[in-house]
């Protein structure tokens, strides 16, 4: 039994839906309909009927679909049973942000090694791992790691990248602000910190720029979510 | 003139595009057609294309955009004409990242002001500005703020959303990983990085995964990147 390959937005909400999903079930609940997840989460039903139909899951009429069920089909779909291990690059202000961050269990995710360029920091330990040395990225071979995030400069994020994927990762979280690239068969997302920012204005029209705006685009705020 | 509203995974793209742009105007470059912008920032052409036609640009055959004129009117579309005043709520370590970010300045944001509810951190420097009180957001009233990041503990991000709304801010970056709830005129974007580790396994199967994977979902590894 196959189904479509399943559209990369659906993949940005399948996690929503797994959150929200774990929360509903969390408070005891069994079945949940789209409508109800739909308000809970602020997506809206038709979307989220949509998205599961393409792994197949169509709810029941008057009843939904059953809360832990979903939670599993979700996971599975999204390859997240049996967890992965991850490893940091960069244990700047941001990389230990990401330490710090406890939402990563949730998923399965298991950050198993911190690495840094800095002398100050090779050998310390931080959040229970030791940061090790950058120069010894091979050593991720014999690891079973397959997700890398970058928490470095700009230009030093091209061959970051490149020790990563020589290591065996094959999908990379990036948060420096430059273009990377990667082989195809490895997967990376950039969280480009300014460019999420320079989404909001959009949004939020003012009078002052609305009356300079010649295009005319009618856009209004709507207290969207994503 | 008006043309139709923007589909939200335009808004998203635009902000690329505008990178791109600004990249291959520092190179020299007049004009852009959209095959070479898409092989520049890795985006498929026909969806360039589509996405510039919502407001109207629409290049010239054989000749394509004129990179100045395409990119003052996507920085239009996007309201960051006459730039905007940024607030930071919570100068942790990731918070602490944001500031020393330097992404900001080329969409026209100015970080003008940092609140933190550490009596540690309440008076000192960082990075050109004074940590303030956060119990005195209020006083953003006073001043021309819009948009403001949100980078405190899950627990305190609902209660800073309010105050900065209650301040006039309209646009929020959340990196806490929790829902918000904000007025309809507000528009919220979280960035959850442990929601945006969780797309990436769906791309890279493995051998162990996918004997298990009943669901039998043929995800193929594609150096996409977003």
């Amino acid at each position: 039994m196959r189904y479509r390959k399943i559209p990369d937005e659906t993949v940005r909400r399948l996690p929503v839906y797994l959150r929200g999903i774990r929360l509903l079930s969390a408070q005891g609940q069994d079945s949940i309909c789209s409508k109800a997840l739909a308000d809970f989460i602020g997506v809206n039903a038709w979307q989220i009927r949509k998205d599961l139909s393409y792994f197949g899951e169509l709810g029941k009429p008057g009843v939904g679909y059953a809360v832990s069920k979903l939670e599993r089909q979700i996971r599975k779909v999204l390859n997240l049973e049996g967890g992965h291990n991850v490893v940091l690059v960069g244990v700047g202000n941001l990389g230990s942000a990401v330490l710090a961050f406890g939402g990563f269990a949730q998923y399965g995710f298991n950050i198993v090694a911190a690495f840094d360029s800095d002398p100050r920091k090779i050998g310390k330990k931080k959040c229970h791992l030791i940061i090790e040395d950058v120069t010894k990225l091979s050593r991720l071979k014999t690891k079973d790691v397959d997700l890398g995030i970058i928490a470095v400069p700009g230009e030093a994020a091209q061959e970051i990248a490149d020790g990563l994927v020589s290591a065996g990762v094959r999908g990379i979280l990036n948060f420096a602000p430059v273009r990377i690239n990667v082989p195809k068969k490895v997967k990376i997302i950039t969280i480009d910190i300014a460019m999420v920012l320079a989404r909001l204005p959009y949004y939020i029209p003012s009078a002052k720029n609305n009356s300079s705006n010649d295009v005319g685009i009618a856009a209004t705020a709507n207290g969207g979510r994503d």
